[in-house]
């Protein structure tokens, strides 16, 4: 039999980070980047190298990553979703495969990520969110004037202050495209899309932010901080399993749009149902 | 020290069923029954029997289950909440204690129980939603459908063709409350509240109501069998990770009836945010 010819495949991803230590192979310890090349490797019986558009770090959830690998297999691009999803451990899973050009790179030909973090501010602690929420109830957070100080965050800037040491990258610049932080009910949701996250940098950003929701710094002493690269006073870091990467965006993305935003689902406390009321229409005032 | 009186202590709980052979004690079977009753009876030093109000099968979970016990102990009413919170596995949490009178019965005293089940409809499998709904992609379901069939419901009837054998119960006369079936995108969630749910009989439901949905029976047919009690037409019963114990109604509770009505999250897929959308508000038209 011929062999077959060379392919480059991309994915959708989506994985649970509880039980990895990031996406980044290393040695001795259980990534997704090695359960992923481990499982294709042995299917095509060469070593495959597996290229991620975001690096999530140990404990960091991804509801669509994108990656991409090349293979000599007669595999169709499209059944690499079937086959992969019948081999994979259960907290990682395909949504998507397709054929790309060989010049399109999952890592760099994307132009976007999208992150999101979730915090938990009741009191009680609740099991369905445990694996996926910061649990915040010490302190009062208010969303708006979180939503506030992440505005002049938009544009291009260098975020020193927001990246942990340990980064291989040569600068910090980084463009950022959207921001957005809403609270509803107990539940308070932070985004931000930029063109690329620096090493620990949303994790960074949110342990500062929930500072000004609970009132220890303005809006302004936030931005005064990040502009004077004031990396000694970002302390601390948002937990790991509140953060997921919510979606990669592409100038010709391969994959349907759809399933690249609509991967990660939000959590929603709705009024307690009467028969007459529609649970999907928010009954309270929208912030 | 003289010994403490007796008090009887009622509690919100919380569980995962997925590694609990549900609620009601067996021998050599991890249940939560058994779980609370031996954490409990260590820090009275006696055991202690745990009554609850809804006894949920294996691999179902509760959002707001209530159960309640009799100690000779010190330890105030409040404090139990945090007292088990700190002895119990990760999968099970306390979300409120309240002394009640010695004549208030979790099981005897309850009024109402609801269920609610979810179903995931997309082709994808998602991780996220995995534990907790039945990922049903092989027929379409209309939800208005199934909403439909379920209208008959209300009231009081006698529904052995929605009990599972092995039921210790003398009768199957239930009084249906509430019943509600709504998609939204690729979710559907049906809920249904009756004075008391018989063996098994929210998964039977659910396992002949989606064959209304997918078209296989009328909403007609659907009551016919029902009401003739055509057990052996109830083939399939719905798998148990969609299904939980949504709360449970007291004529006068002891609990807040938020913490008992928003114990369990919706999940939510809104489309993607461009800074203008509010994420919060339903984007398509309601059902």
């Amino acid at each position: 039999m011929a062999e077959a010819p060379i392919q480059r495949i991309a994915l959708v991803v989506q994985y649970l980070g509880t039980d990895f230590c990031g996406w980044q192979w290393q040695p001795r310890q259980r990534t997704v980047q090695g359960v992923m090349e481990a499982v294709i490797g042995e299917i095509v019986g060469q070593p495959v190298t597996v290229h991620a558009a975001g690096r999530t770090d140990s404990g960091v959830h991804a509801a669509a990553q994108v990656v991409h690998f090349d293979v000599a297999s007669p595999i169709p691009a499209q059944r690499w979703m079937s086959v992969l999803n019948g081999r994979l451990p259960p907290d990682v899973v395909v949504r998507a495969s397709v054929a790309v050009p060989p010049t399109w790179h999952a890592r760099f030909s994307a132009s976007w990520r999208r992150y999101r973090y979730t915090l938990y501010t009741d009191r009680c602690p609740n099991l369905f969110l445990r694996s996926s929420v910061w649990h915040y109830y010490h302190q009062t957070l208010d969303a708006d004037v979180m939503a506030q100080a992440l505005q002049p965050l938009l544009g291009h800037h260098h975020l020193a202050a927001f990246q942990r040491s340990g980064s291989s990258r040569p600068h910090a610049w980084v463009e950022i495209q959207e921001v957005y932080c809403c609270r509803r009910d107990t539940l308070v949701e932070i985004e931000v899309q930029a063109s690329g996250f620096l090493y620990g940098m949303m994790r960074l950003l949110v342990g500062l932010l929930v500072q000004v929701g609970a009132g220890t710094y303005s809006p302004a002493a936030f931005t005064r901080i990040w502009v004077d690269q004031r990396r000694d006073l970002v302390k601390h870091s948002a937990p790991a399993q509140g953060l997921c990467l919510n979606s990669v965006g592409y100038p010709q993305s391969p994959f349907d749009p759809v399933l690249l935003s609509q991967s990660q689902p939000r959590f929603w406390f709705p009024p307690a149902l009467d028969g007459s009321s529609n649970p999907w229409t928010p009954q309270s005032p929208l912030p």
